[in-house]
């Protein structure tokens, strides 16, 4: 058909979480932050928004955005790399590193899009199941052209240990392990400081979730400045836009109030987690801004009788589960944590449900 | 090096045109549109910027803008595919049409990006020389996995007719012709109804340029839908923002302001080609917002000359020229059609420069 790739053709495509555009529903489906983003924010949004600015091209490296950042963080700015989202990042990444032919891996199960990425570049995939406890088997250990790393995991929310980064990091070198941050802005540490350690180790995150920002699509990556000159090459010359620069620097340095939110979702996050393990779901510990739910009873129908009453939470269904599950597939809730009032009425409606 | 991929460490990587930050400098270099974007744009923008819009993902395939944009043209919404500019879209194709190894194609001298996508996709490219006149040579013919065919061209601001663009389309089914009208809107026609009678035919179009929106990064390609839904696989889930978006949107709709800038631009650029011609420069009679200027002496001292006094054009230097030039490498000033006080002090200078 019209000369598409035959790997293209064979490939399902990633499905996004649902966006319904029925302000009624409560939305508890894709992460998003259910706080607004920093009033410096629109501030920021405003004082770009000049006749200048829009007609203008943005800056192709995002360098104010970059010093910012750089500051806030503790890095050269020239070990960031902007881009449109966290997506853009890994397509990126993956286009750097990985030939047609060549072997991704991840563990499972985890963000699906890893997959869909190998499959658009023609690339094998290797799907590694986490040990029962949501870490690394001791056996992983096949080098790839490129291996990502969710840390913390989606949908289980677990952190996997610094010791147990540094050596995966070690057995895929010189190849590049991705630790995908993008929720580490919840997570009790995070590990940019192995940065310095590690020489084969890039982190990406997001704006999508502790900032925010979903709707404006920023994320970057963190890598050795040898590195990012390399993925210079590859991404888009205007990545990102001049709004999101200017949105996303505003937020990054408003600390103040990306910790008051913080406080919030991980107030609300515990008591999510003692609520719904109540009502009978096995709830894995999260590190994230979503709990991991699993009924003693089918999945499905609870996400559809949830989604009837108006609450949109993220059915998640896996061919695989982690080692040591029963065969077949590995479904669950994955549940955004949002306002209190939210998970009033999600604990409420589940509440007469169950 | 750390695992990146040959073909990414041996490539230059592609230059985008110089963004000086200096306000005072008259920007000549990237063919940005030198009037505002429609007052609707702005207003569009402030009702977009909620907190729930920003907080939330965008439309994954941008339905509003589609069904909009979908009216104003004629077209079937389902065959448009939104983009982060109209790069973003050339990279969609490319990662969608072409196998590591394939073959891409271009008339030269042409758009540079296009050679820049090959190289990254590990891809061969055939630069193919335009006639002394711009049009394309009798014997084109070689089948590649993708063509890029720019309507009109840059940096010579020509068009290839219709006849030409069908014949071309033939040679190279089943793979796509991709028409690259990012300037279609400066030309005196374009191709659009092209697309009901060639079912490889790919046109892409960019908000950069006519729409003076080249800060907010959006563009569209029209295709079959059952292209654009295999197109769709490839492209990041939310590969748009919800700003972009709803500037897009409002500023297709406005025709009436948008037909008010491109006959201002139309009519700076008839002065200028005559203007420049006066002063020695042999100029390509142009269907976009810049002309193609080759004077009778060196080409880059006048562009360093003119960057001394604060007017970027863009140099541009290729390996090889249309058929029948000298041989060599041939070069040119690239001029963007600015306002009529730009041009004043560009001819200005020029005048005491040569």
């Amino acid at each position: 058909m019209n000369g598409v790739r035959p790997n293209i053709l064979a490939m399902a495509g990633y499905t996004p979480g649902e966006q319904l555009n029925d302000p009624a529903i409560i939305k508890l489906n894709t992460n998003e932050n259910p706080y607004p983003p920093s009033p410096r924010v629109f501030e920021a949004i405003q004082t770009a928004l000049t006749s200048n600015s829009l007609r203008k091209y943005p800056q192709p490296l995002g360098d104010t955005f970059r010093k910012a950042a750089g500051k806030v963080l503790g890095v050269d700015p020239d070990s960031i790399l902007i881009g449109n989202g966290s997506d853009d990042l890994l397509t990126i990444l993956t286009r750097a590193f990985v030939p047609e032919g060549g072997l991704m891996a991840s563990p499972t199960p985890s963000y699906i899009l890893y997959r869909s990425l190998a499959e658009i570049q023609g690339a094998r995939f290797e799907a590694v199941p986490f040990t029962q406890d949501w870490n690394l088997p001791a056996d992983w250990g096949r080098p790839a052209n490129l291996t990502f790393l969710p840390n913390p995991n989606s949908p289980s929310g677990t952190l996997v240990l610094p010791a147990e980064i540094i050596r995966l990091a070690n057995v895929v070198a010189p190849s590049p392990l991705v630790l995908d941050e993008a929720y580490a802005d919840f997570a009790d540490w995070n590990r940019l400081e192995l940065l310095a350690e590690i020489s084969n180790l890039i982190i990406t995150r997001s704006f999508s979730k502790a900032y925010s920002l979903a709707g404006i699509r920023f994320g970057f990556a963190i890598a050795r400045p040898e590195i990012v000159s390399e993925l210079v090459k590859v991404k888009d010359s205007y990545n990102c836009d001049v709004l999101s620069l200017a949105a996303a620097t505003a937020a990054i340095v408003d600390r103040e109030y990306f910790l008051g939110v913080r406080t919030k979702i991980l107030a609300t996050r515990a008591r999510m987690a003692v609520e719904l393990t109540k009502l009978g779901f096995a709830v894995t510990p999260s590190q994230a801004n979503f709990l991991w739910c699993r009924p003693n009873r089918p999945a499905k129908p609870i996400y559809e009788e949830l989604k009837q009453r108006k609450i949109l939470v993220r059915y998640m269904n896996y061919p695989i589960g982690p080692t040591g599950m029963p065969e077949g597939r590995y479904d669950g809730l994955r549940i955004s944590v949002g306002t209190d009032a939210e998970i009033d009425r999600l604990l409420e409606e589940l509440g007469s449900i169950l």
